[in-house]
């Protein structure tokens, strides 16, 4: 399993994932998921990667190759929005599927890949898109300001209850650090280390990015304080009369 | 969906479940997913359903028209133990199975029931059951004290910070209540009302039942003090430094 999430807010953006991957309870490795297609002044693009290991791989190795190859065809460094960013992306998806899908088809259920896509571009506000495995892809707004794939539940009701567009970045990057705590207590395939960028709208340039490894004193006061919190808010609650 | 939780305690066992059922999300109904079949002083079996509506109603309508029919064959008034009880519950799930399953598979992919069974035969400590589909089962036991069906996973992190064998009755009833608190805001296909049974060991009577309807006064408490709670204890958690 996985968990990412991007988060859309008025500041700016949070981008987080986690790293581990695995084949099966007894193979389990640790990869990052976050992939930055930085250009300073005129682009910031973020990649969260969930789905099958070698198919993200692919798609995001084909996006590089051709970011690389320069100019001929568009890439993410040419797109003229976030939008078309996000279609090319999803066109790398599909190159993909083409060239692996039928050979993966003959034994785990075919290519499963799928993304969330952020950040911002020159002369655009931020924007944050989920491409679904199919390529299909929808856009956050003010009514749903985050988006997440893999292992969504757990830590869900935490966002819920705290972020709104206008949750400042500091607020929301703390959230998004509880609920991915919430995630790795119940779901053991989701772990560390935790990639985390905060985007300041308009800065153009990635300024505070952060991997949380196992036992980062910061995380591990996040999750005491937290776990110690919720219980003695719990304990204050009125009981049931019967 | 449905959610329905049953907890094994050292003073006893809460039930819980909620009453949404749904055939698409334009044909939302109410129904009780909890029965009990009770002869004071001598057992308290509580069922709690999920899956088709159709299935688990047959099965439960087996159930009684055998306890109702006396005598002649093992019914649940007789069964020595949870053990057998459980038993003849998956028995009734096979049978309904047999009857209909053959049928459901030409449209929506076979009989599919399940249900959680607890209680307390007289002479028998209280014991817990999950049966799946399949009609298999497992018992809960001190390692994991509880038995979840349907949406686990919005509700479950509260019950795993909070119940351990020795949390007391009242202090769980409002863990189950906070857990259901967090299902429904995340998922519209939970809903009130909400069953409730708080079973003390070893009272061989049902004493402590209530259902909680849409707008319960001391479930809005709850819902309000845990949010504001949670929310103020998030407020104070540290900032990340960068």
């Amino acid at each position: 399993m996985t968990y990412c999430i991007g988060v859309l807010l008025n500041d700016g953006m949070i981008f987080a994932s986690d790293s581990r991957t695995h084949a099966g309870v007894d193979n389990i490795a640790k990869f990052c998921k976050m992939t930055v297609f930085e250009r300073a002044g005129d682009r910031v693009i973020v990649l969260l990667s969930s789905g099958n290991l070698a198919g993200t791989q692919a798609v995001i190795g084909l996006l590089k190759q051709r970011a690389e190859a320069g100019a001929r065809k568009p890439h993410l460094f040419t797109a003229r929005t976030m939008f078309d960013v996000t279609g090319l992306v999803s066109d790398a998806m599909r190159d993909i599927d083409r060239r692996d899908g039928a050979y993966l088809e003959q034994s785990d259920g075919g290519f499963n890949a799928s993304f969330i896509v952020g950040g911002q571009v020159k002369g655009e506000p931020v924007r944050l898109f989920r491409i679904y495995a199919e390529g299909n892809f929808i856009e956050a707004g003010h009514d749903t300001s985050f988006l997440q794939t893999g292992e969504t539940k757990y830590g869900k009701p935490i966002i819920d209850r705290v972020i709104t567009p206008d949750t400042c970045l500091t607020e929301a990057a703390k959230c998004v650090l509880v609920s991915f705590d919430s995630t790795m207590r119940s779901n053991l395939s989701v772990g560390m280390p935790i990639d985390l960028i905060c985007y300041e709208r308009d800065s153009l340039m990635v300024r505070m990015r952060r991997r949380f490894e196992q036992g980062d004193p910061y995380f591990a006061t996040l999750s005491r304080e937290w776990s110690e919190g919720t219980r003695a808010v719990f304990r204050q609650l009125p009981a049931l009369q019967w």
